[in-house]
């Protein structure tokens, strides 16, 4: 294993203390438990935003804490949920008086445990809403999850949410926000290699020296399928029209209901892409495909978009939701409003996502 | 070889036609011959900053046109230089009046073909000045090189002596502030792993399972020592010891003298850091190292700085300047004094480098 590290064990918390002292104007970090909050929270009567999830996927999610996105990130270790523990003290730290909602990636580790620190908030009478991001189209069911994955879209729903706080929404309609950006956006990615976990030390899994897995989760868990490789144009249209071809998918999930102040199932069904819709594409490097290779996917997935009647509006295009030193991409579309559009656009000061200000 | 990539012979194109896609309002590309230019170009009475190389580096040079920074950039092909016809036309297509800076890596063939492209460009009236950039502190003399070669200190004076031109400085005057950005910076990369170029599709060089290369350069070039495994704070501590330890470095380059129309050659040395200096302090991937892991360097070189008395006012850490996927890192301190800061801090708005705006 061949990475610029010290102790395996101490991988997280040394990255983001180097994070922590890059950037003091932005961030601070909380040890034990650990997270990353913004430098000036709590900022009050505005709705904190938090997230978390296993760590390996930088800059998600401690690149996105600052102005305008993030007040907090909890970090598991690498590829492991946080702990409720970690999601309570950073409400607790970044609550404004009005609320708090967490963005959550469906992988059934980090669903339990934000559910399970929301209902301790409750109990230290924070009142937090879960919204859950579940934008993988490869596959449904897969190894850490019930129902699709949450991926690309996370970012954008972040960096969305967030504004979307700092410009005075309420707790309730920032929730409803994110439950929209979620059933809009749509993500798929593949996989040239594999990637090595400190603790593991070796590849999380095999691929052939000819072979490619599209479909990929941001863990290695298994796509739709592994085949030799292609062209950039052909796992580009792969990717691009498994996504835009994706019918109404229709998920059952928990929501925490305030006024009963009791878990309820709601039933969500995302509207497909149609010719017609204006989108952002987000095309994004598992980590180790470099910048000059996105931008030949780019050029691609322009090219079908347009075929398909969608107009791309806006982009991202670079390393914002890896999987450690993974070669591959993925690509997220998600269909923008007028005022999905107006929150992206806004100001934001993080680490690694900045325009504006 | 695995890329995402189409045929290995049209990558740099492809790429760059992505990029512009991606990026209407910020650049255009030009073919035949190939560069990319500021959407806006040419700005009338504006000096206009140009840098060039062969391509591999992403996002450097493409990604840093834009406003505050470059006017145009000239790709080659990968790990090749490009040619004086592609630096000539886009001067002439960028020229605001007021004249042109080239900023310049050493490399041989980047050297000729700037001088190549200076000496036509005059022929046309259009007054051009290059600086060199040769901040690696690793090794004299190289593989594609005499004396040291230009690395991550390009990055920073194309930052910064975009601003001034934005802010009025007039050529001789950003050429001046140029070579003090230079003289002022000294960098020092390793590598993990080798890279591979799409066109011979097999590793540039070898690396032992258990081996490093401290001091490579971005193609590739032999460092210092090829060394086994060390751990990220031992590399750090190499790294930074070598470039802070750096003692004063002359050199002879040779230079356009405007009043006389004709080349001369002037002696440049550059001053050592001291303890008290300012210093930004700049963490670059390779390419295909993860973000997670620059910030583990980046704290050991913060306490590194504090036990020499730098004191770090600004940083940069990402991937900035790369060698395709090649996996490693590369250090950059650059002393600042209170213009250089200022120009820093200028607002940017570039594809891979934006702020303030």
């Amino acid at each position: 294993m061949k990475k610029l590290i010290n102790n395996p064990d101490n991988v997280v918390r040394e990255s983001q203390e180097g994070m922590a002292i890059a950037h003091p104007d932005l961030i601070k970090i909380h040890l034990n438990p650990h997270f990353i909050y913004r430098a000036d929270a709590p900022i009050q009567n505005k709705v904190a935003i938090i997230s978390g999830g296993g760590s390996g996927h930088e800059p998600m999610h401690g690149g996105f804490v600052g102005m305008g996105m993030l007040d907090a990130a909890c970090p598991g270790e690498i590829f492991t949920s946080p702990t409720p523990d970690q999601m309570l003290e950073a409400a607790k730290t970044v609550n404004g008086g009005v609320g708090i909602l967490n963005i959550v990636k469906n992988y059934s580790g980090d669903v339990m445990n934000f559910e399970m620190a929301a209902e301790l908030a409750y109990s230290e009478s924070i009142e937090v809403l879960n919204i859950l991001i579940d934008d993988d189209v490869a596959v449904k069911d897969s190894l850490y999850t019930q129902g699709r994955r949450g991926v690309g879209t996370t970012v954008l729903a972040e960096k969305i949410c967030g504004a979307a706080a700092d410009q005075g929404y309420d707790l309730k309609t920032i929730a409803e926000l994110c439950r929209k950006v979620n059933l809009n956006g749509r993500s798929m990615g593949m996989a040239l290699t594999s990637c090595t976990t400190p603790a593991k030390g070796s590849s999380t899994f095999d691929l052939g020296d000819d072979e490619i897995e599209v479909g990929i989760g941001i863990h290695g868990e298994p796509g739709r399928q592994r085949i030799s490789l292609k062209s950039a144009d052909e796992i580009t249209e792969m990717l691009a029209i498994s996504i835009i071809e994706d019918s109404s998918y229709t998920r059952t999930v928990r929501e925490w209901d305030v006024d009963q102040g009791e878990w309820i199932e709601v039933e969500l069904t995302d509207p497909p892409l149609k010719s017609g819709d204006s989108v952002l594409a987000f095309v994004n490097s598992m980590g180790g495909t470099p910048l000059s290779e996105l931008y030949i996917v780019y050029r691609k997935l322009a090219e079908i978009c347009e075929q398909k009647g969608l107009q791309i509006v806006r982009n991202l295009v670079g390393s914002y939701i890896t999987s450690l030193e993974m070669q591959g991409c993925s690509i997220t579309l998600l269909k923008l409003d007028d005022e999905l559009m107006k929150l992206w656009d806004a100001p934001v000061k993080t680490a690694s996502l900045r325009w504006g200000i």
